[in-house]
């Protein structure tokens, strides 16, 4: 039990040269303990000697730019892959930027394109010789002789950038003028040692400073950028961005074999983190990791050695720090950032391992597009904390921050008191929490995906995500099925599994429950991870031998052997691909007489039709949408199957979600103390400090009774949003 | 030109004993000038003698029970596969017709299981060895032995049919009592034999006979039947139902290969036409069509050398008889009939080559599920006929018919009117075009699928049909994408071509558009068909040389080589399938200024989202739902590509598809003499009789204009309904 006092703050307030009153009454208001700097703001001296921690923003890989402009040979790298180009005679010549940001790659000349680079026949997916192609430096183009007409044809080349995809972004939103920030790349020893000099100087010139917040390390995820420098390509966790010659050339004698471009460029699809990651790839994650473990290593331990604790935001540069595997702890971090919006976001932040603060910088982020006239920015924010709230109640946060010009947020008083009931609520969670966890229903649950453990907490993105519009273009909002977001709030033991962990490690005796949540051919389901009949065995086993099972959308999804979803068997049903049209279609009848059909009712929401019919007699369709599945159960062997069409995020959802994983569990017949039944109020129940929490979801008050451990029921009242705290 | 009387009638009519006055009447209102009977009904002696045609309905394989029953091994055998079974230990035991109608199938036990059965696992797909299982024809199991714990295993085992399906679903609809009909096999040379012998008995004992109308020869369609007598599975044109030792015996040797069971199995797919077939099956089907041409022509020359014609319904025991195929001819039939209730059944029985008489037999069937009390057997028949009229503009049809209880449909005088108007219609049409085909615009369609000439006009079953319930769940009510619906009504001239056409023969000269429909992983997209650089080339080269590219809902999808769609380039998009998420989606602008923007207008039904994405520049959005691409069009080359993410058939959907084709034919500068540009009136124009047809689909007043020969403008009213003919 962390002992946390009940006076001293817990926010990181953001500061603005002008506005050093404004920050100094809100350091009191907000309860605030510590100062920041932000991107576009510095600290004010008279600030700087304030009696709280001092968070200094240092990006290493941005911060000489001078050393950049001198050395493009330590530029960040990366493959790209031109756009195909089909060929309409025997020879071809493809201009490899052709649709991309000429302010932001330019080709890489100091790696020699016949060594480095690759032609491919896309049509018949053929490496074309290197004796039938040649890269011209005057025209920046490749010629291919020999093609075949009407074959497509790419060039895998190695770009340089020019343009920090961050700084470009900045710059692109708020019109920013000046030069151009480019970042180096520290793989390369002479860079590295550069760098270390250049952090050494930085720490001699912030004496005040008492937390560095890197931001981050050495790699950004990927961007992609297009022609009007709009942005066509995105992976929040891609690992593109990590190459060089000299790294591949490592690599090589690391692991014994040698990478292609093509491992990069993955026919154009860039190893996205939804796609289930090959050997390969998971191969040149660890190379990266190893490295940046290394190099962040140093840095920490400098900042140490100055008498700084070191905090890294999980954010920007901070590709090969992943804090769910256990090399991130080699970093020597003292605080975790994340930037959280919600309770998916909140336990990527809080469930990693390690005896890190968790910090979680909060949306909206004070900048104009949300603090403009006419815009409420309590509505982001508000709709924001419900859900984080939820996620809290399950593992402990130590800390909230927010970012910005304070400038701008001074502008809606409403708004400041909005935080300051925020961080006075975060207070009280402190104080009744001490840091301790809540109690959670017996049996582990476990989320099954390509990834496992490394993308912990990560939000599933599915097909409907593309078709969607935000209302904000660079503020991701998560459309479609989000069993994660429903679960975060759930009082379970989580943990995320891989098929690779089942393989090597089979299923652990602590596991009640598998959850596969997600579209076909995705990481998320699986892919072609589910073409491994170990795999299935061991499931089969799992839930024959008295587990449970919950397939989400597109469980076990893989055309193999007659089957569409391979464990089709244990669900009884199956999805039409079109190829058992043939197969004929029996009007569903809906059961009512089983345990879970008391909890479908008015508002779930199973969003896009399932195509999913039954393949046994022996199933309980619990819920449909016309004829295609919604919601069905079934008992395998001596363990149950509950198989939804979509679980997108509402309360209602999560109360449903809650209501299944207890029935696959077995648990359906327990009393359980301080479990809530209703949708929009969450119960925890903290035994180490004797504190109950009730947390109301919705603007309208709420009557809620609740058992307590010895089975009386209480009655709990809350006011809109209210959250209540119980001595017991 | 084929001369045509407007004195003698056009009709068959259907009797029944007990309703000569009735037979007699409605055969002058209607204009018949055939009789005939019908399943269940027999023909009344005075009426044997009329001064008609008399059509006398013949099943040979189920007109002999007495035979049937004292040879069991030459009934219709199939394989079918026992539904898999988990192991749960080292040994397994599976009865194989678990599932599966007792009533209707018996295990074969004149083959040796260990020689004709298979045994599979089905987690591994690997054939057991025969050594590893037993049959115990005492308990009717099979056991399995050394089997692997969670793994799936099936047996794979042929089945006798002891009660034909179309004797099994009448007798069970109409709750007909009395033996159950068994159908014989006439594959087996002693079978066919006494068939023939019967046959020659018959037609001596049916002097008044003129006509033979043969239902029809050999082998039923394929229906599966379930534990409760229920249909599982149905296949309208599959050959699953043809199987015997004897034959695949005749196989090898006439192929040089041995069939498996799993070829007819297919992993429990069981070659479904919806998906592309493989070399193999069609292998099958070519061996069957054979001896089924065979056997036919022979009963077809003793119908001749009796003096009576011969006519085939198509429909029941028709596999075999494929009339696209050159085979057909051979078999030498004078009239083909077909079951008719829209415009693509309409096309297949007119579209054939050949110079049978083709009748069509239309809808509702006079039985008591539509003519009952409280129900308007119009409205089904006008639904109908609005459909069957616009293809009958396009393609000429010679008779009409229609079959059931003449008694039920006389209490329906309204429906007796409306059957005479029908009928009055068909007598002016043959009058007006005496048989010969409407002017076509210039330039051939071809629709591309894995089936090509042998599935023309065949219904493009889709993934939603399993999800929609019809109203009466024995006739197909075809919902979702339906182009051939709309297609079927147009002006232009229209073939069926396949993969292999390509392959073999290159696209002809005179094709100006290709269209690919139909759902992914379908024998209409395509499926594994598209897995072949050779087919890309030759369409991209059709199309980058001037040529006209339709794809709607997933034209040319298949996975491989970076692209789900295949043609992708060509059309300028891609669909999402979880492999691009990362791919950022760019909000569409609907362009206004293209050619075809101006057809875009309300009441257009592009179905289902489409989940396709621009990946080009220079694409033309033209509608789209949401963010999801409805309808695009592109230049390639010297051609052009449209994309639509389906077509529902209705007036306003048909009419653009005539506008897109124009456009894709380049032919929107042409002048069209007698082209109609309403959605609900269709015009045909009759070079050879000089006459022009207006007809209204609807029961609204039309007034149209429409160019004549000379580009002059003529002035068009129709009442509701109206079918014009207007002499120029």
């Amino acid at each position: 039990m962390k002992q946390v006092s009940s006076t001293k703050g817990h926010m990181t307030l953001p500061v603005e040269v002008g506005q050093e009153e404004v920050v100094l009454d809100l350091y009191q208001r907000w309860q605030a303990d510590a100062l920041r700097d932000s991107d576009g703001t510095t600290m004010p001296e008279s600030l700087a000697k304030q009696d709280s921690d001092i968070y200094s923003v240092v990006c290493l890989v941005r911060a000489d730019q001078q050393f950049a402009n001198q050395h493009p040979e330590y530029l960040h790298r990366k493959y790209l892959m031109s756009f195909p180009v089909t060929a309409m005679a025997e020879t071809l010549v493809i201009q490899p930027l052709d649709g991309y940001s000429k302010d932001k790659y330019e080709l890489d000349d100091d790696s020699d394109p016949k060594c480095w680079w690759e032609v491919r026949n896309r049509t018949t997916n053929t490496v074309i010789d290197v004796s039938l192609w040649e890269f011209d430096a005057a025209t920046q183009q490749v010629l291919i002789k020999q093609t075949q007409p009407y074959h497509e044809y790419t060039v895998t080349f190695m770009a340089r950038q020019v343009w920090d995809s961050v700084s470009m972004y900045n710059a692109l939103t708020n019109d920013w003028k000046g030069p151009r920030i480019k970042s180096l790349d520290p793989y390369h020893p002479e860079c590295r040692a550069h760098l270390i000099k250049h952090f050494a100087q930085w720490l001699d010139e912030h004496p005040n400073t008492t937390v560095v917040r890197f931001t981050t390390f050495a790699f950004l995820f990927v961007i992609d950028t297009g022609e009007q420098n709009q942005d066509i390509y995105r992976d929040w966790t891609g690992y593109g961005e990590t190459v060089s010659p000299r790294a591949l050339e490592d690599f090589e004698k690391r692991f014994g074999y040698a990478l292609t471009p093509e491992d990069f460029v993955d026919a154009g699809y860039y190893n996205g983190t939804y796609k289930a990651p090959s050997k390969r790839y998971q191969d040149w994650m660890t190379f990266v990791q190893e490295f940046v473990v290394d190099f962040a290593a140093e840095l920490v331990a400098m900042a140490h050695k100055a008498g700084k604790k070191s905090a890294m935001f999980q954010g920007d540069h901070w590709i090969g720090t992943e804090p769910f595997l256990e090399s991130y702890q080699n970093i020597g971090l003292d605080i975790n950032i994340g930037a959280v919006d919600d309770g998916v976001a909140l336990r990527r932040l809080t469930d990693s391992m390690g005896e890190q603060t968790r910090e979680a910088r909060f949306y909206p982020y004070f900048f104009p597009d949300v603090f403009r006239e006419g815009n409420d920015p309590v509505v982001e924010s508000m709709s924001n904390w419900v859900k984080i709230r939820r996620a809290m109640l399950q593992k402990p946060l130590d800390r909230i921050g927010y970012g910005g010009y304070l400038s701008l947020a001074n502008k809606f008083p409403h708004f400041i008191d909005h935080v300051s009931e925020i961080s006075r609520e975060f207070g009280d969670y402190l104080q009744h929490t001490q840091g301790t966890e809540s109690q959670k229903l017996t049996g582990k649950i476990a989320v099954l995906s390509a990834w496992g453990k490394a993308r912990s907490w990560l939000q599933n993105q599915a097909r409907d995500q593309r078709f969607y519009v935000p209302p904000r273009p660079d503020v991701m909002e998560f459309v479609g099925n989000n069993l994660l977001e429903c679960l975060a709030g759930l009082p379970f033991e989580v943990e995320f599994i891989s098929f690779d962990d089942i393989i090597q490690n089979g299923i652990s005796e602590d596991i009640k429950v598998i959850i596969n949540t997600g579209d076909a051919n995705s990481a998320w389901s699986g892919g072609e991870c589910w073409d491994n009949s170990e795999v299935l065995v061991a499931l089969r086993k799992f839930v024959g031998q008295g587990g449970g099972l919950l397939g989400v959308c597109d469980p076990s999804a893989f055309q193999k052997n007659g089957r569409y979803f391979q464990l089709g068997d244990v669900f009884g049903l199956e999805k039409e691909t079109a190829l058992t049209m043939g197969r004929v279609a029996m009007p569903l009848s809906i059961a009512k007489e089983h345990y879970l059909s008391q909890f479908v009712t008015e508002g779930l929401d199973f969003g896009n039709p399932s195509y999913v019919y039954p393949q046994a007699t022996d199933i309980a369709v619990l819920a449909a949408q016309g004829q295609h599945l919604a919601l069905t159960a079934r008992n395998y062997g001596q363990g149950r199957s509950v198989y939804m069409g979509n679980l997108p995020f509402n309360m209602k959802n999560a109360r449903l979600l809650q209501q299944v994983l207890i029935w696959l569990s077995h648990n359906e017949t327990q009393q359980h103390a301080w479990l809530s039944d209703y949708p929009n109020v969450d119960v925890a129940y903290y035994p180490q400090t004797g504190m109950v929490a009730a947390v109301n979801y919705v603007s309208e008050p709420q009557q809620v009774t609740i058992s307590n451990a010895i089975g009386e029921f209480v009655n709990i009242s809350l006011e809109g949003y209210e959250w209540k705290w119980i001595s017991i």
